[in-house]
């Protein structure tokens, strides 16, 4: 930093700050960026679709054998309903698709559920869609990672007792790369989500040549069907859960539309081809995965992945294009919860900004992230692996219903947008925080795409809750409300806080009739000296305390007060229970209550700054003590002047 | 506290403090005590045995088990030898004896190890010898818990795995008692302790008759002796080796000497006559156990306790009387870990007093117990019980050798003290801090006594350390230099402060030439504009700092400060890394290096004040951050305006 001669100038500004010291966490994170330097972290299509698409696309290793897992209640032969529950869930990801095209198209600057609930639909919208986010964003991290491990534990079963620690670990690298920042995060994910996107295609190609050439036989050695429940009939209620648990191939589409600012420019159209693409690589592996396994009998289980079963059979055996491919599934799912590591601290500062969340998770870190929002994010997701033991079965009732309920809200939203497009004179304009509403020729046409999926996204929910209530879908239906509440809450405290500090009708009232000083001292020597030098300053009125606990020892300050107290007045407070902050208290109280409204009172406290830290133990921490018990009471400034030696 | 109205005068004393209020802690402790109240809190010579003699008499309970164990490592056969080295430890008990009522009556006011050495030797061998009485104490809470545990669980062994649990409870219950006051805790103890000595005076009179009626057959299914090492022969290493184990029954003979302030007058009378008392118990029973032990062919073991063996032998099985005296036996030995809670404290005030442990350490509770030594000696003891596993067997070897390096060095200094007091003419005095000495008539022969028992214990002290180095008494051959040298550097810190602050040649300094006043803004609001006025009281050479991290933001704190600033002069720090507290450090530190002597420097800081704890999350911590940067600056003060709403 240079400080210029010019000081003492009104308008000095100080631009030459030296850079941060090198440190540790450096050689971790990376060296700090300026600010200035934020517009340059933008990506491209391709590396946009490494950054977005791991989410949806990773959601292919476990969203089949979801299905199958509920399906298998009813024992092996209510497997085959797979490909036809696939296809469902594959018309609604075509819905869902094409409404968020529209969505990035309207919102250049970022359109997720939240900014799109909140300019149409309101406050409370808005925060629900965020919370249910946010939660989703949480669980999409613990479901991939440990979906992740569950890969790499098919292929090594020597693994499998140590996965939630593996688990735990990966998200600790994830959080690492992401604390370096989104581009580089970026370009370390493109080649492995590209790698799995072509084994994965290859092997769905490879197993449909073999069906149609008839030598794709069934899956050998097949691990056991655990049945934990009752064999059941294939009832409506069935197949609707399964429909349910499959729905988690959906998660992650919305990503691209959260993070639109992130492309590279023109946003819109780079981000609405990034999700075409994306969408359809996902229906496609989706469908192919599901027909596959269905094709090959393969059976749901914990120990091994329908994934690794389906690999396999198709490649005759664990040789290598059987380990590239889970491999590459296995990477892209602990890459996929970088999708939500980019996005979680994003949505949380839209929140914190609008005042919903603490305002330090607008702060970026010294690599322009949001540092506290991955640290977060991070925390709770390990948590969330640890509790549910890594588990994918376990964990998906609390997934997507998250993600329909902010789909759903986000489809009103937008619907409601058309609507007042529609009503709209050409060449007017509405202007909202998030965007700019023109009229649009097919509001009408695009109104009914953006409601139908509203409509179908929300019946989806609905069914979701049902189908999964008891499974564990009541935690995210207790948390999702609890979170809003908490979000207007913070929001009422920022809002309070605001108006008790505005300056609206401020009188600057500083004539000050009496400044009284209070200077407690517990000996006479250098140090209250030294404080009582400073309190003079301040002002002509100033009162020695000292409380009194040996009498000897009061004796002795009295008389060396005599001699150095430059006359100022000393009160001595008996202490017969030998108690030190409390008498002070007691007088300090008298003060303030006969006290009036132009005076000021502040207490100096001589605070010993010792050397050595362990040097503190030898001490009374009085001052500290002191400063605690006055922070709460009105009025009053405590001041410690240090004395070091 | 009654505030007069003579609140202005130099002389105001407020006596009228009001009663600290009712909480928590005092249903468990007490009702605070008053300074005043603290010279009825004296005991007679019985209550004074109970209090002083629980940690010696409960000695008996392992002493005699503890030179089994060494012996039964040549087989049972050299059991035999257990009376023998019992008559030799008896014989060392007798010299202590004499030698410490010696130095009761040359020292009235209290005359531990610490005091004697301090007083005739320097402060080496005084801290030398606080040292290891410290770490005795400690132990001596250890050992007797531990001890009376095995007697329970002797009795019941299902509660043997429990053991560590129910030893760390009883020092909690022990403390407990202990921080509310030497006297209740004397009442409490009376009852149980004389118990004791009834219960095993009767027990060791009725083996004695049964002996000579030849009626006192062997122990019925003793424990199995368990072999650790191979067999070897009685060597003369081995006998100094279990001698070095039984010197144990010795602990606690010095306690009274440290208390004797806790006597009712004549002190020194008391105390004396109380000293007898509790040596010719202690001798007896120690003597009677080790004969009958012998002579029944009781086998030491961790399981069964000698006293567990003897008593249902003596009683013929595991009745009324046998569970009296196990359960008389444990209870003292769970109090006489009372005597150290006694001890411990004040010895540790006594240290503090002399500035070579801390001064907190000199501070008495609302109860007018020396509570912080209390606290300190229960976690310490507790750790020492979790570490050994409750064994007394394992905690043995770090035992006695603190304990005889105190004796010794305390009868060095009283030999060296007759030998001054030889020196003196008739009706001559010599005044020391501890005592008065005179003339004594029979000085020679008490030097000579008093010598002859340093020389006795220490060559015990040195058996103890050779033949148990390897066993655990390395342990307290390290700690006891290094806990001196601490001491010595808590004395050291203490002495050059004392000296730092010292007015001696003091000039005040007290003219101002500048009065500099830095105020931190983050924003323009009710809460800054409080800060600044409050600044303009101190000063008018006041700073507006606002460091600017959004551009937007500086704009219109820059703007706002042109209409709300009074005319002061603002500086704006650019922080293109985003960071707060490091250019607002950078800024005082240039500051700071262009200073006149005469010139002082406050940085004013705004401080929000929640008015719920948890709000504290919702905003940075600027403040407190900046406060710890600061902390260690010589030179400056920092100040936090608070604003609450």
């Amino acid at each position: 930093m240079r400080i210029s001669p010019a000081l003492e100038n009104n308008t000095f500004e100080a631009t030459e700050l030296s850079a941060p010291k090198k440190s540790w966490h450096h050689t971790l994170i990376g060296h700090p960026l300026r600010t200035a330097d934020a517009p340059h972290q933008t990506i491209g299509k391709t590396v946009g679709l490494a950054v977005f698409a791991s989410d949806a696309l990773s959601s292919t290793a476990y969203a089949t054998q979801e299905i199958m897992m509920i399906l298998a209640i009813a024992g092996t032969g209510a497997l085959r309903n797979v490909f036809p529950i696939s296809l469902a869930i594959f018309t609604l990801m075509v819905i869902v698709t094409i409404s968020y095209e529209q969505t990035i198209h309207a919102y250049p600057g970022g359109g997720g559920a939240y900014i799109v609930a909140r300019d149409n639909l309101g406050e409370l919208p808005a925060q629900t869609a965020g919370a249910a986010l946010l939660t989703d964003y949480i669980l999409t991290v613990a479901v991939s990672i440990s979906s992740g491990v569950a890969q790499i534990a098919s292929a090594f079963p020597e693994l499998y007792p140590y996965r939630v620690a593996i688990a735990v670990g990966m998200v600790f690298l994830v959080t690492l790369i992401n604390l370096r920042g989104v581009k580089e995060s970026g370009t370390i994910f493109a080649i492995p989500t590209y790698f799995f996107v072509i084994a994965m295609t290859a092997t769905v190609i490879l197993g449909f040549l073999r069906v149609f050439t008839g030598t794709l036989g069934q899956v050998v050695n097949p691990p056991e069907l655990s049945l934990e429940r009752a064999a059941e009939m294939v009832t409506p209620f069935l197949l609707l859960h399964a429909f349910a648990s499959g729905t988690s191939a959906l998660t992650g589409i919305e990503a691209i539309s959260n993070g639109i600012t992130a492309f590279r420019e023109p946003r819109s159209r780079n981000a609405g081809i990034t999700l075409i693409w994306m969408s359809s690589i996902l229906g496609s592996l989706f469908l192919g995965i599901s027909f596959l396994s269905s094709r090959i009998a393969a059976v749901p289980s914990e120990g091994e992945t329908i994934i690794s079963q389906l690999a396999r059979t198709v490649f005759n055996g664990q040789g290598f294009p059987y380990l590239a491919l889970i491999g590459g599934t296995a990477v892209i799912l602990i890459m996929a919860a970088n999708t939500a590591f980019a996005d979680f601290p994003r949505l949380g500062a839209l929140h914190a900004g609008d005042g919903f969340l603490p305002r330090q998770l607008t702060f970026r870190g010294s690599r322009l992230v949001y540092s506290w929002g991955i640290v977060a994010l991070a925390i709770l997701a390990s948590l969330l692996i640890i509790l549910f033991q890594a588990s994918v079965t376990r964990l998906i009732p609390l997934y997507a219903i998250g993600v329909f309920l902010s789909f759903s809200l986000s489809q009103a939203g937008m619907a409601k947008r058309w609507w007042k497009s529609g009503r709209l004179k050409p060449g007017e304009e509405v202007v909202e925080p998030g965007s700019v509403i023109k009229l649009d020729r097919h509001w009408l046409f695009k109104m009914v795409i953006n409601g139908f999926g509203a409509v179908c996204t929300f019946v989806v929910m609905i069914v979701f809750a049902i189908t999964k209530f008891q499974d564990g879908a009541w935690i995210i239906i207790f948390l999702i409300p609890t979170m809003v509440t908490a979000f207007f809450a913070i929001h009422n405290h920022y809002k309070t806080l605001a108006r008790k500090l505005s300056l609206e009708g401020f009188k600057s009232n500083s004539r000050v009739t009496r400044h009284r000083v209070v200077l407690f001292i517990a000996g006479v020597h250098k140090g209250s000296l030294i404080a009582l030098n400073y309190a003079r300053t301040m002002s002509m009125d100033v009162t020695a305390i000292h409380v009194s606990i040996d009498p000897n020892e009061t004796q002795k300050v009295r008389e060396k007060w005599e001699l150095y107290g430059q006359g100022t007045r000393l009160v001595i407070l008996d202490s017969p229970y030998r108690l030190l902050v409390e008498p002070m208290m007691e007088y300090i109280n008298k003060l303030l209550a006969t006290r009036q409204p132009t005076e000021l009172l502040t207490v100096v406290v001589p605070q010993f700054v010792p050397a050595h830290w362990w040097e503190n133990l030898l001490h009374n921490q009085t001052a500290l003590l002191l400063r605690f018990a006055l922070l709460f009471k009105p009025g009053l400034v405590i001041l410690e002047v240090p004395y070091q030696v």
